[in-house]
């Protein structure tokens, strides 16, 4: 830890956490769950309160609309109704019934008679969450890391503050009043500088969770020893096979482009096989038009498309998340071409094959890299409720320990226990050594000693 | 990735590696089988090559001993017999019926009819490994690589470069000549400031694994973004209850520590019941002191074995692994003292309780919050081979990804598959939504489509 260069206050906040965290592990789920349903109760009595916060905040946001400081879009982002707030609140008594993450046995292997090993599921300890301008993000990550037995330090949107406070101050209430949870499990930080010390004190926050642009999570990879799960652009591509359903197709890379354009999950190139590159396109041209989506294209498709002046796509465009209703499209000699395609240029997130042949299929989901490889379905279904997590803690890019969307177990490590009758080692070592048995038994069956 | 700053060399080097990973990856396990058994003849054919550079590498390094450069533990490190070479052969060849660590499905969800998500092992793609001066340590991680579909950039101990270097050579011509994987699947670099623009290359290198002092570990983790496996000292401890049988503990911290003193699941510290201090320390004593073993102490410790006159442990000496016939033993007024202890000096690696109260074991294993935690049994069994995984890839104490001992999983990341019939995430979505039925299949049944 690099704790010279951190303020005691940071460190005191920080450690105060982690030993929070301590205190929770090794919790009930029921213990876990009463928490919950307090926080919920006093966002309800606290709701006038979180209104009022998120007022002030939005006057403020208004104001730096005005002065041209900040997008419109933020501010809708930062509007709280009352029915968003009983959303919210919904949210936070959701989390109760998912399964209990922490104490799984995951695995289990009988070393010897009496000697028996197993794998068991548990909470990481501190997170660090640092998140973009939105109310439900407080509630919800505090949701996450109660159930998970994990303590959080939050550090929201600066546009967010005054909710934000209010709302930690809510959730801190509740744990004091209503549980035997130490309050300091969620705690929040608003500075910048606060920030970078805590990025500095990899003995004692064990994950940091960067939500928000790329820049963000590459300058928080940057700065800090302490694991970061986080994820980069969303260059999702769809590849149109030889052998694709023409209303399959159309169908798919709609919803993909149209259904939420600013999502990491949606499409922003569509790669066509050539062979149906003169039917396919113009309809996909009338379809993307219709649906109020512009298409750019590769020199084949702006010449099988020559009647509509289709804009190019220039150099390195290809790399481009356009979080918009734009759509690239290129023409591709085949299979191959479209898997070098994406190891280039994709983001390895989502990239999806439609086709009825069952060999490019397969090939396509062995061969593209991604965290989610699709036949015949949609990008936008790369998401934790999707997928059944029942909640998502965040979209993770890294190929460690979480790929794809993440689900509470995200959240969770895991210990070894290994309960022996005095087992030493030096017994299966030499000539006349003991031999592991190493049997695999059924994670929840009965004790074997 | 911050490749502006990295040789054309190198960037090549590691591109080339990256490439070698993409062909591997959805080869047959067969195919990786078959390379492994080449390597393993490629070995026995160039036995005798191998033997002179070893010798070679030997008297370079007697002669730095002879300066006082190094030392002599090092020299047999270095050495290399035909013995030790067979073993090192047999060692390759043992690596191929392993369970193939890749394509296995590790979770499958039916989201709705006909639409099926599968969680599917597969490789990482591109390690970098930083290793210590053993020559069996380049056969031993190039097998693993192979075994689990991935490239490897390896750096050796520069005091095994030529050994290395001719391994490597025997190894790439193996998979050259006998195979078709590319035989930049494994390369070594031999200078640091080649490491120095691997840990640059982010958006090549998947992961970086140093093997070695705790020092490189913390380097390692200072200059790179790419995620880092590897350990910190290890600081284990045997906490002896007031309900441990004595002949049990003494049988235990025996193996704990004399088996190999120098090993990180070796014990450096035994916390002792109060109750039993008096009758315990004694024994103790006696055991330690007949297996060449020299005590520290707490002052009661020191007390207790007032005859004996113990060293004291000096101020902050309980962060000390000694990896040498010391113990450092401290009287604990009960098992909370010792959880506490535990929870300050360790190094979260392995920590054991000793007592035949089921209840007081029960609060240790779930409070102790280290990689492994064992009952009645010594902290030698931390080791993937004593797990029953088969290999050891290493040793981790980070609480991300993989934690413990490593086996062959620790270098595979999953992908998620979903095969839809034309699915779309808008049917999923408003008053006429479908739902989704998120039924958990079992991972290794029949298709479901």
């Amino acid at each position: 830890m690099s704790a010279t260069s951190v303020s005691p206050a940071i460190l005191a906040l920080a450690q105060a956490a982690k030993d929070a965290s301590r205190a929770i592990a090794s919790s009930s789920v029921e213990v876990r769950n009463r928490a919950l349903e307090a926080v919920a109760q006093g966002m309800e009595r606290a709701g006038h309160r979180i209104l009022a916060a998120a007022a002030e905040d939005v006057q403020q946001a208004q104001a730096a609309v005005q002065r041209g400081e900040l997008s419109r879009a933020l501010v809708d982002r930062l509007e709280l109704s009352p029915e968003k707030l009983a959303s919210m609140i919904a949210g936070v008594r959701a989390v109760a019934p998912l399964p209990d993450p922490i104490g799984r046995v995951l695995d289990r292997i009988l070393l010897d008679t009496g000697l028996v090993l197993e794998k068991v599921s548990r909470p990481l300890g501190l997170l660090a969450v640092i998140f973009e301008a939105r109310p439900e993000a407080v509630t919800q990550i505090s949701s996450l890391a109660i159930k998970s037995a994990n303590a959080v330090i939050l550090k929201p949107g600066r546009e967010v503050e005054r909710t934000a406070r209010v709302l930690v101050e809510v959730i801190r209430q509740a744990l004091r009043e209503q549980t035997t949870i130490p309050e300091a499990l969620v705690t929040s930080v608003h500075q910048r500088t606060e920030v970078d010390e805590l990025l500095k004190l990899d003995g004692l926050v064990d994950l940091v969770i960067p939500r928000g642009s790329y820049a963000l999570v590459r300058h928080v990879q940057s700065a800090t020893r302490i694991p970061v799960l986080g994820h980069s652009e969303g260059i999702c591509h769809i590849y149109v096979d030889a052998a694709a359903k023409f209303d399959l197709a159309l169908n798919v890379i709609d919803d993909a482009k149209t259904d939420y354009p600013a999502a990491c999950n949606s499409v922003e190139t569509v790669l066509v096989h050539q062979s149906i590159a003169q039917s396919f396109l113009p309809l996909l041209y009338a379809r993307m038009t219709k649906r109020g989506v512009r298409l750019r294209g590769c020199p084949l498709t702006r010449a099988a498309l020559a009647t509509a002046a289709i804009e190019p796509v220039k150099d390195d465009e290809w790399h481009t998340e356009y979080s918009d209703l734009i759509l690239a499209v290129k023409v591709v000699t085949g299979l191959d071409e479209a898997i070098a395609h994406i190891a280039r240029y994709g983001s390895g997130l989502t990239d999806a094959i439609l086709t009825e042949d069952a060999e490019a299929a397969r090939k396509f989901l062995e061969q593209v890299d991604s965290a989610g490889v699709y036949h015949n379905a949609s990008t936008r279904f790369a998401d934790g409720y999707r997928y059944g997590f029942g909640a998502e803690v965040g979209i993770s890019t890294s190929r460690l320990h979480a790929r794809g969307p993440v689900g509470l177990d995200g959240l969770t490590t895991y210990k070894y226990i290994l309960r022996g009758q005095g087992h030493v080692a030096r017994d299966y070592q030499g000539p006349h050594a003991r031999r592991f048995l190493h049997q695999r038994r059924p994670p929840f069956g009965p004790q074997d000693q």
